[in-house]
């Protein structure tokens, strides 16, 4: 079976062998005095301090520069329900990303079960090991609930990046390409496609960040959201209620006529025809991938300004700008969570980065640019301590 | 109330400021097309490639060589019941010991739950994300389900390292002092003082290997053990049955008359003239820390061999001289469990690296050799082939 999958001489499988992580000492263990001091007797001294005063957990283990990237396997990358097995390679490729570019140490746990409730005990069990919870490749809609109710339950930042770092890295994009554009973020109307985990957030964020709601449509499957739609869940009957003031109903064709902005996050293709009927001077991101749902030839056709998600066109809205700034951010102030403060400053920072240097086919940094995490990770620990959720 | 406690001046505390670990990288991320190798889009090869044939698991990803050492800070050194906070320096020392001299990494789990039930689920969940599972500072006796319950129901190793780590150098230590005493294993009248996590261990461990269990008492704090006494738990009564042949009943005092091995892991003190009532060319294991259930000097009046848990000793008997090496064996045989004769064989790799320049005070290796845990490992992954439960 492996056979026609697994092929040895790809630089793919070559670089994966034996995996992509390791965990190593920071202090050194080559004398008995060193053994004295790491492990017993020495390490009684720090246990009985910090079970006096569990404060000092931050101070005197990895916990203050630790999180964990947990997943359950059931919405990874574009593949869906592969389970926690299949899904470790991105784990771990996360963990990378974090320590690259945000100096986090990531661990991926990959859990063996998709029940929210027993998914929501796990991670609640696990939280004294870590200090913050990254959510990832959770399918919806029980991602909202497992995200909030561990968020609420646990004194430590849980994110769920598939929803929020999402949505911060579109919040940042459009920003800089309305600026470009010279024009109003509260003036636009814009067309979220999707009502996923990513589609959710990024019209909370894109609210939070200045969009009027009013002028906000969000299409699922079905068609746009409206609040006498009698198929809603309680999430999306939350976006229809919040959107859409003039009452539109009818799918994206209609949702995009005369729209300034459309943000494809639901891998449904959308027709040329469509995008066509937009205002002049638009903007389309359309991030499905690996492909987008409207070609980014087509797309600049019809808009001013295009984003997708693939790295082999420009402005990839890449998720690596925001997590690992916004964890190493929410770590330095100690935040006891993440609040929309800190994600909107983190869009904030990703869009001040490039400000200056506004093109067209450059209204967001390079995922590789170094100076994005920590622009982002000082706007977030400010953030936290304006929002009054740090405590260091 | 932590300024009493830490002393910022003292070098542990120092030493532990902000931990002892670190997770890195093993592969370059420094272009685009490392991104994309590592990461999206070349990463959903090898996910679809484990999810095709879950066996790949172990090839691609870290987990093949890492494993959790997992605590609920209920039995943490001799602390006691401190919970899973304060116990993270602990775990954070054991994952730099498996790295140091097993070359495993090891990623501390503290569960905010001493609940059975709880531990086992969250435990089981947490499976998919490692190569083995390293049960710590558990207290007992629920200890003993948990690791049964978690062996039988997951297809990596499982090892209670308080109950087999300390069994399994006993075992080697003593190999050697009969050696040096010209004895033979199965001759030696053994008294093991203690019958919680490690005396439980320790005698079974004792029988497989070699002792004659007809000849060993086990005593708890309230004496020998006995099938006629009715305050026995379930793990005690098997004990009770195992031993005790002759059906002595009394304390420790009466256990020791005549006696050639006292194993002392207690933790309650045992007078002088009870360890003077031995037979001639004794052995005692006092491995209470700190301090021992009978001082090394005293034992020494009475014992031809004296060994204890204490680094400031002759003869330290150090779990770290086992469990690197033998989650680095199970783990290079991709063992699914980790069976007796797999324990016996890394014991007799113990004793056999001391065993050419054998003297009444060295009869283990110091923690410290690095040749003990590379022979572990290969006596272990030998035996885990023999044993019929090796993958690889």
């Amino acid at each position: 079976m492996s056979a026609s999958i697994v092929d040895p001489g790809d630089p793919v499988f070559d670089l994966h062998r034996g995996g992509k992580l390791a965990v190593v000492s920071t202090v050194p263990l080559t004398s008995r005095e060193d053994l004295s001091l790491a492990y017993t007797p020495g390490v009684a001294q720090v246990c009985e301090a910090i079970a006096a005063d569990p404060a000092l957990l931050g101070d005197y283990t990895w916990t203050s520069h630790t999180v964990a990237v947990v997943t359950d396997g059931s919405a990874v990358l574009g593949l869906g329900n592969i389970g926690p097995r299949a899904a470790m390679p991105v784990m771990e490729g996360k963990a990378v990303l974090f320590k690259q570019f945000g100096g986090v140490d990531a661990v991926p746990i990959c859990l063996d079960t998709q029940d929210t409730e027993e998914i929501i005990s796990v991670v609640t069990a696990l939280a004294p090991s870590f200090g913050g919870i990254n959510l990832e490749d959770i399918s919806a809609p029980r991602c909202f609930e497992i995200e909030r109710r561990l968020a609420d339950a646990l004194p430590i930042p849980v994110f769920h990046d598939d929803q929020h770092g999402t949505a911060i890295v579109v919040l940042a994009a459009l920003r800089n390409a309305a600026a470009l554009l010279d024009r109003k973020l509260g003036d636009l109307r814009v067309v979220v496609s999707g009502a996923g985990a990513a589609g959710v957030a990024v019209t909370r964020m894109l609210v939070a960040g200045g969009v009027d709601p009013a002028e906000v449509l969000v299409c699922d499957s079905r068609g746009i959201l409206h609040p006498d739609r009698p198929d809603l869940t309680a999430t999306k009957a939350e976006l229809a209620a919040l959107t859409n003031a003039a009452g539109l109903t009818g799918g994206v064709v209609e949702a995009l006529r005369g729209a300034d902005v459309l943000i494809g996050v639901s891998g449904g293709q959308i027709a040329a025809d469509a995008v066509a009927a937009m205002a002049p001077d638009g903007v389309i991101f359309a991030l499905a991938n690996p492909t987008p749902e409207v070609h980014p030839q087509v797309a600049a056709r019809h808009a001013a300004v295009v984003a997708t998600g693939r790295s082999d066109f420009p402005n990839q809205i890449n998720n690596v700008l925001a997590f690992p700034g916004i964890f190493r951010g929410a770590l330095d102030a100690r935040a006891v969570r993440i609040t929309d403060g800190m994600k909107v400053a983190a869009a904030d920072a990703i869009s001040a980065v490039v400000a200056d240097s506004l093109t067209a086919d450059a209204i967001v940094p390079s995922p590789l640019d170094p100076r994005v995490a920590p622009a982002v990770a000082e706007a977030v620990a400010e953030a936290a301590r304006r929002d009054g959720v740090a405590r260091g």
